[in-house]
This record gives C-alpha cells, sequence and structure tokens, in this order.
C-alpha cells in the first residue's frame, strides 16, 4: 500500500519572529534543525522508509529533508525540487511581522489575507528588497506578485498529479518536505477538506504526517507520535 | 561556454584511519564537513555558479555536495545520485587498514591491486561485514565483488555519456562531488591520461577541479585555489 508522509520544515528565523515569509528565503533556526532531525529518527523508528523524496526550492524545506534523510540512514533516496511545492507568496506582506502588518493595515484586514480563502494580500511593491525577479532559481518561472491559498493550490495540485502521484500509484513510500500553505493545499484535497475548513487547519512544524492510502489514494491521515 | 566542477567528498573516518573504503557508506569528519563548506565559499567567491549537480549513493560524496550548495547558497539545485559514481568497490580489502592489507597479503600484492589498472582485489568474502546485498539503495543493481580502476571507468563513463554530458552540451555549469577513483575515470578520459599513467593521479579531497570546456567538451583543468 503507498504510503505518504508528509512534512513542514522545522522552525524558522521568521517563524520565530513572526513575520510573512512566504517565498523569501529564510533558514531554519538550530531549533528547526533539531526537529527536523528528530523527525528523521522517529520515522525511522517507526520503520518509514521514502523511496523518492519532494521539496521546494527553499531552503528551509530542503534542509529539512536533506537533515530526516540523514538521520534516518537515507541521504541516497532520489530527491526532486520544484517551485509548486513553495510556500503561499504573501506579496506585500513578505518580511512584515505582525505588529508591523497590523500597523500598516489594521487587524481586520490582515484577518482576512490570514484567513480567506481567495483573497490574495496586496503585491509586493515595485522596488521591494523582496523581490526574486533576478533569483536564478525562478528563471523561466512567472513568479507571483502574491498568492491566496487557493492560488497557492491551483500550482501544488497539478505537480502533485504530474509528479507525485504516479510514485505513489507504483507503491513507493513518497515523503514531501514543503511549507504550511503547500502541505495544506495537499491535505485539503487528500482528505476532502471544504474551502471553508481548511483555514482552521494549522500544520506544526517539524512533526511528520503520515497517510496510509489505498489504490485510489485514499486514506486518513496521522501525525507520527514518538509515544 | 560550458564549466564542469569536480569535486572529491571531504575527508572521511576512513580516509582518516587509512581503511579501504570502496562502496562502505562511511560519513565524513567533522574536518571534511569544513572542507566541503569551504569549497563552497570558495566556489561561490570565484564566481562559480552550478545549474545542475551529480553525486553518487554515498553519504560522504551526498553531503559534500549538500554543504557545497549550502554554501553557495543554491540548495536549490536540481542534484541527481546514481551508484554509477560511486567509489571503486574495493572487494575483499574493504575495511581493512593499510598494516593488516599488508599483514594478509603482503606488500607487493597490495600496491598491484592500488595501482594497477585492470587488476581487481579479491572479492568480498561471502558473510564479510561489507556485504551489501540487503542495502536498498542497490535494489535492482549488480552489486560488483570487487573493481579494478577500469571496471570503475567502464561504470562512470556511460552514465557520464547518457546523464552529464548532454547538460554540459546544454551549456550548463555542472558540478559533480564523488569519490577519488569514480573522479580519475572522469579525469583519464576528459584529459586523455594513459592507462599507465592514470595511477600517478592523486585527486586531493574537497579541492574544486575546473574545467573550461569548449563545445565538442574538451579543454584543461585546474585547481580553483584560494590565492
Amino acid at each position: 500500500m503507498p504510503k505518504l508522509i508528509l512534512i513542514r520544515h522545522g522552525q524558522s528565523q521568521w517563524n520565530l519572529e513572526n513575520r510573512f515569509t512566504g517565498w523569501w528565503d529564510v533558514d531554519v533556526t538550530e531549533k528547526g534543525a533539531a526537529e527536523a532531525w528528530a523527525a528523521g529518527e522517529l520515522m525511522k523508528a517507526k520503520g518509514i522508509a521514502p523511496d523518492v523524496a519532494f521539496t521546494s526550492v527553499q531552503t528551509r524545506a530542503i534542509k529539512t529533508l536533506n537533515l530526516a534523510l540523514e538521520a534516518m540512514g537515507r541521504l541516497w533516496v532520489p530527491v526532486t525540487k520544484n517551485w509548486q511545492l513553495n510556500e503561499r507568496h504573501y506579496g506585500g506582506l513578505t518580511g512584515l511581522d505582525k505588529a508591523e502588518t497590523a500597523a500598516k493595515h489594521g487587524d481586520e484586514q490582515v484577518k482576512i489575507w490570514r484567513r480567506s480563502f481567495d483573497v490574495p494580500p496586496p503585491p509586493l511593491e515595485v522596488g521591494s528588497p523582496y523581490d526574486l525577479s533576478s533569483d536564478p532559481r525562478y528563471a523561466g518561472i512567472k513568479i507571483p506578485a502574491s498568492e491566496s491559498l487557493k492560488d497557492t493550490i491551483l500550482r501544488v495540485l497539478p505537480y502533485w498529479e504530474s509528479a507525485i502521484v504516479p510514485e505513489l500509484k507504483a507503491g513507493k513510500t513518497v515523503l514531501i518536505s514543503a511549507h504550511g500553505n503547500s502541505l495544506r493545499a495537499l491535505v485539503k484535497h487528500l482528505s476532502g477538506i471544504s474551502d471553508a475548513d481548511i483555514n482552521g487547519l494549522e500544520i506544526p512544524t517539524g512533526q511528520p504526517i503520515v497517510y496510509e492510502l489505498d489504490d485510489n489514494l485514499n486514506g486518513a491521515y496521522h501525525y507520527l507520535s514518538a509515544r
């Protein structure tokens, strides 16, 4: 039976500082690296052995994957990196912390951007220090100016279908190291969560989520627990 | 113009102990990890920006690559891992240090195995603790019992031709993190070194070797220097 493991990257510096990160390439903290290693050890202890792995093109997800694979003794597993697994792009909110965002836009507006399914934040401003248009990892890719959760889903799912589903259908155990919102997109799809309910789903950092799937890729998930 | 960078993994525990390693999956030492990071920093300082990377399925080469890419800020670069870039398989010598090998087989015989182009060491003994037949990374692969340098070349070059040459022909900058003998195989091929002379070529750990190639993939190499 195919098995799917989802893991959100370990704590990043901006998770710690409570700043909107999105596509900005913030590294994991020491705590985040330790979370990643512990997740790998836990998977190994539970007999989970990924055959292939997928991640975004963002350092925090790649490092989390590399650390977890190393802790499992499976650094040799094939890894594919793709921007479609990136975090939601927070547009003009990128880099702002909670207080700065509230001061600039007001609490109510922030709640709408954070929580609504299809309202994107304002676009990244021209000349922003967070402009990624010259970042070589995005050469040839149309970088969004901002994304709603719906926008995120609309680029995660085609990648899921084209690249990841075939591996699961082949019976492989697949590990995906990604981000709060790209993983929400997958959980929403796999567990049939409504547009209204998905915002209530918080995915913690560094905690492996395991889906035991049937041949039609239906199945329930559970968090892997050390107990 | 296509550019090729070769790097031998940073010092491993068995490099340090002077033991034959081959396909046994020995980790890098702290010094080896530092060599890998420094190599990445050096490449970055020299403006070398790999578009794609290749490595073996052995931890020491993969970690060296990951550390170097991270130091370059290019952890997002696509990486392909393949057993055909593995170290030469040392067969029955695996795990022996210099003194043990000499005591068991005599200095002269050891020199022949180490230095000859086409004489493989004795095969790995049945029941050896270094037997890899149940290692999942080699599922479906005919693991050699022992390899001469010639045997190593005979599986490195087909991979070079099928997987790496197309990237170079497309004008990409390619980084390969591999092993003393799989890199010797490539340098022998690229620089037209004879069977007799190749054994004189020692490749140091953690030192980037840069080939500036023409469209026919001919060109000379130099070690990247911090000076």
